[in-house]
């Protein structure tokens, strides 16, 4: 009867990389409706002797669990650094719920990390809830040796979108440090954005900025007085970028009016880098670094 | 009319990575009977000052020129070291041969890199042709500024079969190091080799023997006064290990009897890793370490 509140954590497969364990795990996710969840969990050597601290990959729009464990690059570093990485996927899948499917860019593959108000959408697309609270309660159940009281989180695109905004909205501070590549910085104001929060939201737009949906807003009104450990790359040969769905300039102006200096807020461009994971790697040890100096004080 | 021997090299994709450009090309092979074929090729920033050395990796089965670029691993040392990474396909695509899409370790995506002989697949199935005559040939044609005497070669399974065979059987010594990941050592004695051997070749076996299609034949036959560079790494955990696919330890056991010791040949064997890229990414470095030696020397 103890365990009864502990939900069928199931592994699906097991790889050895540098010296660690990543491991696919699967388990009925309540946020997500009780539909089934699955999330990549790399433990580096050390987790065997002690808990771990943990850095969270958010991925973009279309891909799931796999890719930031499969192409970003993020492993060796993360061994070495003695630092779990957990790989969330990024919406619900086979809600059921009509047109899910039809568009790359909303639905399935596109759940913004945020929690649905829509009722369309509220019983399945809570990912915001499935990221900040079910996986470190399923992992911590589960015995798992990570550390949650020493977590940061950094992403991609839809995914630095979500490391920003739940590092920024968080009322406990739930994140040490927050990164991203190529982060949709200003969604309210790019078509991902809006689209996304017309979709999932009943009040929209407005809606989304009220809720810490938009990192853009949610720095303006972060005073300097609260310190931020922010850093952003973007490429400027990223189509993404030069058709205005990410916005870093926006995100860098409104953090430089609210205070913070490039010690608290570095916002990078990189000339000629794409949107491509290919950018991704290039800089993934910086990330890994960078969290590594908060994580581990 | 001066480039009318120059086939026609499509540009299909560009990424910037590790200041270089990973590139993938199209063209129509004559090797592989006139269909398209692709390849993709990383140049490090170097290249744009003079030739650089090139280190071909050959994928394993199922594979086609993206895997070993996008979760090998190799690209940050080869832009450091200032080597260019060429990545071919595994097979021809689109042959049209009866039953070649059938299996996954034999026809599509299962070349074995060798020059096939039963009529059925002569027209097509030239991997060996492909790899060691048509690319080199295509990308010096085109100009782009790799040094083709300095190639080294590594691969991955029925890749590392690939590239010690290439190696090993070249009489003009076309490269100067060879390494493999969890190669298919013995691919007369195993179930994938025998398959792939009988399908492709006439003569089957016996023609597999005198073609130099098996690394370990090759070894034995290498007297210790012509020296060898090679490395294989493989996991205990590899699934593929333990059914007798592999057969390291027949490579080993040829080499040490035929006079090669650890430096010349090193076959390091890694406790409970796997055959994934999870694996190969782990050594990834040591191996374009290995070769810068050689290549740069």
């Amino acid at each position: 009867m103890a365990d009864t509140a502990v939900p069928n954590l199931t592994k699906l497969s097991s790889n050895k990389s540098f010296e660690g364990e990543l491991t696919k795990y699967k388990f009925k996710s309540a946020a997500l409706g009780g539909l089934d969840a699955q999330f990549n969990l790399f433990l580096p050597k050390t987790a065997s002797t002690g808990k771990v601290p943990v850095l969270i990959y958010l991925a973009g729009l279309t891909c799931t669990e796999d890719n930031g464990a499969q192409k970003g690059g993020f492993l060796k570093e993360a061994a070495t650094a003695g630092i779990a990485l957990l790989f969330p996927d990024t919406s619900p899948r086979g809600a059921g719920v009509e047109g899910e499917n039809e568009d790359w860019d909303f639905g399935t593959g596109a759940g913004f990390y945020l929690n649905a108000t829509n009722p369309k959408y509220s019983v399945h697309y809570n990912m915001l809830t499935h990221v900040t609270l079910e996986l470190p309660q399923i992992i911590e159940a589960a015995g798992i040796p990570i550390d949650f009281n020493r977590q940061s989180i950094f992403g991609h695109s839809m995914g630095g979108h979500g490391a920003l905004t739940l590092y920024l909205a968080s009322r406990t501070k739930q994140y040490r440090s927050a990164s991203a590549f190529s982060p949709i910085a200003n969604p309210t104001q790019c078509p991902w954005g809006e689209k996304a929060f017309k979709g999932y939201l009943q009040g929209g737009i407005e809606e989304a900025k009220k809720a810490g949906y938009d990192a853009t807003e949610l720095i303006k009104q972060r005073g300097k007085d609260e310190p931020v450990h922010i850093l952003v790359d973007y490429g400027t040969g990223d189509d993404f970028y030069k058709k205005d769905q990410l916005l870093p300039e926006n995100f860098l102006k409104a953090a430089r009016d609210a205070g913070h200096d490039e010690f608290q807020v570095r916002v990078r461009s990189h000339a000629d880098y794409d949107h491509s994971y290919f950018f991704i790697s290039t800089f993934a040890s910086d990330h890994v670094h960078f969290h590594a100096n908060f994580l581990k004080a």
